[in-house]
């Protein structure tokens, strides 16, 4: 028995690369070993990253994963723990982890509980294995499990009841509120009763629009918490056991993130590693001096930097004098290429193409729509031109109710604010604002009643209840899964119950078109949502 | 002993509409009752139709399926054999088939086998069943089964082994080519080898991007069909046991369709189903004098009929005098309504907001994109306007290689063509007008070559390969997932296979924005075919 030091490799994988993965995983376990380290351990499917989709049908990924286990074998004198895909002579597909020293594979694992909920669907790719790893290193016993496995009691027990001292457990688990504290809280209580201490690395980085927040932690089994590496941040952490007292030292423990400061860092980090590992230059978005496009405008900021970011104001109008100038004071803050585009002729011309076709039809939302379509085909303009990727700014609130026009102001590769309602964008913005000197976001930005221009005198409250209202109703019934008799149960008021889960309802084929955007909530529009676009259900129970 | 008939309800539900289906079925029952039938069976899930989705996951669909139960109650005098979401106290979810008598519930049947590839995802949703049902009736011993289940060999074995006469089947099985006949084929050889009875009653319609064919069949364990429904067509049908000669008589046998016939009329099928089920009271789409708009509206006109289809040409400079004049032509043979909008002096407006951005950079795609997405926008104002949904009218091919404009022509609610390869277009256009006495489709459309019109002489063939070669790298890439290797070694040239591949793994952005559309072949860009839009997976092995 002796001590030992493990080295907890928060990675962030490009999915797909498995040549690209291996090299730097190969780097990470080379740096570990200058540091002493006896263990490295990578994040489930580290090889190919998670979730590769369809990638894992590919009938050459076995060939791809062989060659990466050949740039792993030259790392000598360090155990390696990594995720890889596990495909048997018998045609079966295993979530694996690996055990590798000095380029023998000691075992391999195979994950046994396939989660397929939500925005998994493991049970689309792998076969469940049956077969707990157990390996003796340094005197001391450890156990290997893979994500999902960790909360199913019975497997955790089953490994507890073989003396394992140590579960090495790899993870790609995605990131939504209060997630980082919730998996320490609920680990330290079963290290606790399984007397087992517990390693815990996760995947980190943006992957379309799922968040991986790494907060990889070590818990011994007394419960305390060892090692707690920082959320969002890749990088390498190390635990080293004391054979002595029996447990880990405590190490660096990075304080958990204010929720704010938890969502804003996640949206920077997604828009980051979506931007940059799909190649594009740079981005631009509309600023129209509202909160979304401000909030969108800063978080591209500090995701890529002021240099990559391109502003563009498209007034009509509608659009009032303030809005133009707090667009251009926020651009000039925040020292990012600024333009003005009108679009009066445009929208012109549109109305007399369509003139012998309206004739004298009263002005509805088409015309509105125009407008949005006109700025949109703008900034497709612009990216098409330039090659910057558009950032697309709408918020959870107004694509849940289709208060956006597809095609217009959806218009964008990446809807960073797609998963945040708008009352968490004002808190969102001010935030932003509180951790800088200058404020970034204009406070009149902040301060004004809410409006998408699109009418003379509009504002969003006309059509819609106040936010702190709808964001309310909104989180029922889709975070919640609440009926509409539940919720107008709850003291909200029937009509606009009745109004507001219509109006899900019916734009589900907007949502359907929009781009990707970040998930932060446990119920995003996204791969978890799933609903026909054809579909008889009627509100009510 | 004695003998019996057995009606097969080919039945389209309203996914997600409970009452309204469980009152059709009653109005089935009452109509084979009328018809002496002693048993009425219905497809997979007929209560709430297939495939619901997260439906199936809302907290009230068993009180809403427990409703539909008491509608059902009211049958007397007939069997029932039905599919439902069958939810269990101790929090299980099955996807079952219930046998009625009278009010009772005589037996409940949980599918063992659940598809979780390709377009299925039942493991999200269901438990697995683990028992048979087997019941006698009228001196006969059925059993049922559903869907899945008849492809799992040992299932059907179990079943055969328990004595079991007559397999009952209830399905919801997605159409693709061949689909229809291979399904009779695999089970007559089933049948025999079995000693088996199947009755497959099959779910009929269109659902989203799904087509159910319906194309039900009875086939005696000799191995002879007893009977075959039509493909598409909802219905009754019935099929009459001889109990002295042991076996079902020889009742109607509705022919194969032809391969064309059999994709038109599903495309037909699915685009009625999508507008009429999503309330739409007519469509509009842009004819553009080429073959795509040209077949489409061909669809679009055998789908909902001339009066409910709007076309509207926008010709720009690029736009040749002939393509005007087959448009018009077109519109007039099928009598639907025929507007021209200009596009000019939009594009100019746009060129001259741009300017100020663009300075003197040289054309390039993003022009061609400003007239496709000035076409785009005047569609969805009129779409707008007068609540029409737009059809988009790319087909696979174009959308397989990105040659399409995101929020430009790809703009839309159905996209009719988006699982049809260009030279399966030809050959449709060519059926269509075959089938007629008067060709619908100008022959001009048909010869001349192929062409998007957005610059001075263009020609598809400048820049891609002809359809045939395009089209054979891309089945062997999607349809086959042969790699860049595999293709090359079949003879095809390495640069070309090279940019093929490049552009359909660089556009999977743009299709995740397009609009749903009828699958019809093995792989389409759909449900089915998922892979992430951060992506490092380097073609070549």
């Amino acid at each position: 028995m002796k001590s030992f030091k493990i080295a907890l490799a928060q990675f962030s994988p490009h999915i797909g690369n498995l040549e690209a993965n291996a090299q730097k995983m190969l780097e990470q376990a080379n740096e570990a070993k200058k540091q002493h380290a006896d263990l490295i351990i990578f994040p489930e499917l580290s090889i190919l990253g998670y979730p590769a989709e369809d990638l894992l049908l590919r009938p050459s990924l076995n060939q791809r994963t062989q060659q990466a286990f050949e740039q792993l074998r030259e790392i000598k004198d360090i155990v390696l723990v990594f995720g890889f895909v596990n495909e048997t002579e018998d045609g079966q597909r295993f979530n694996s982890a690996a055990v590798m020293k000095d380029g023998n594979i000691l075992g391999i694992y195979n994950k046994q509980n396939l989660p397929n909920y939500a925005v998994f669907d493991e049970k689309r790719y792998f076969d469940e294995g049956h077969q707990h790893l157990v390996f003796e290193y340094l005197g001391h016993k450890f156990g290997v499990l893979i994500c999902e496995d960790l909360w199913s009691l019975p497997t955790v027990q089953q490994l507890a009841q073989l003396n394992v001292e140590t579960a090495l457990v790899l993870n790609a688990s995605p990131y939504e509120v209060g997630k980082p504290q919730h998996r320490v809280q609920t680990m330290t209580e079963l290290a606790k009763q399984l007397h087992l201490n517990v390693v815990y690395v996760n995947q980190v980085g943006g992957q379309d629009d799922l968040i991986f927040d790494g907060t990889s932690f070590v818990i011994n089994q007394a419960g305390n918490v060892a090692l707690q590496a920082p959320t969002y941040q890749e990088g390498l952490f190390y635990a080293e056991y004391d054979a002595a007292q029996k447990h880990f030292k405590t190490a660096e423990i990075s304080p958990a993130l204010d929720t704010l400061a938890e969502i804003y860092q996640g949206l920077v980090l997604a828009t980051r590693d979506y931007v940059q590992r799909s190649g594009f230059p740079g981005v631009i978005l509309g600023l129209s001096g509202g909160i979304d496009s401000a909030l969108t405008l800063a978080i591209a900021v500090d995701a890529i930097g002021a240099d990559k970011v391109q502003a563009v104001m498209m007034p009509y109008t509608y659009t009032a004098q303030i809005s133009v100038e707090d667009a251009a004071e926020q651009a000039k803050t925040l020292g990012v290429t600024f333009g003005i585009a009108e679009i009066h002729p445009i929208v012109n011309s549109f109305m007399q193409t369509l003139y012998p076709f309206f004739g004298n039809s009263p002005s509805d939302t088409t015309e509105e729509n125009l407008q949005a379509r006109a700025r949109g085909t703008i900034l497709m303009g612009l990216s098409n031109k330039f090659g910057n990727l558009v950032l697309s700014t709408g918020n959870k609130s107004e694509l849940a109710v289709g208060y956006c026009t597809l095609y217009g102001d959806m218009v964008g590769g990446y809807a960073v604010l797609k998963d945040v309602y708008k009352t968490i964008v004002f808190e969102l913005a001010k935030y932003r604002n509180s951790i800088a000197d200058t404020p970034v976001i204009p406070e009149r930005v902040i301060t004004r009643p809410p409006s998408a221009e699109l009418r003379p005198d509009q504002k969003d409250q006309d059509s819609l209840p106040p936010y702190e209202v709808l964001d309310a109703i909104l989180y029922a019934y889709i975070e919640e899964d609440q009926s509409q008799e539940d919720i107008i149960s709850k003291g909200f008021e029937r009509a606009m119950v009745e109004k507001v889960i219509q109006l899900v309802d019916r734009n589900e084929y907007k949502r359907r078109q929009g781009a990707l955007g970040p998930r932060i909530s446990s119920r995003a529009f996204g791969r978890e949502r799933r609903y026909p676009l054809v579909n008889g259900w009627k509100a009510g129970i």
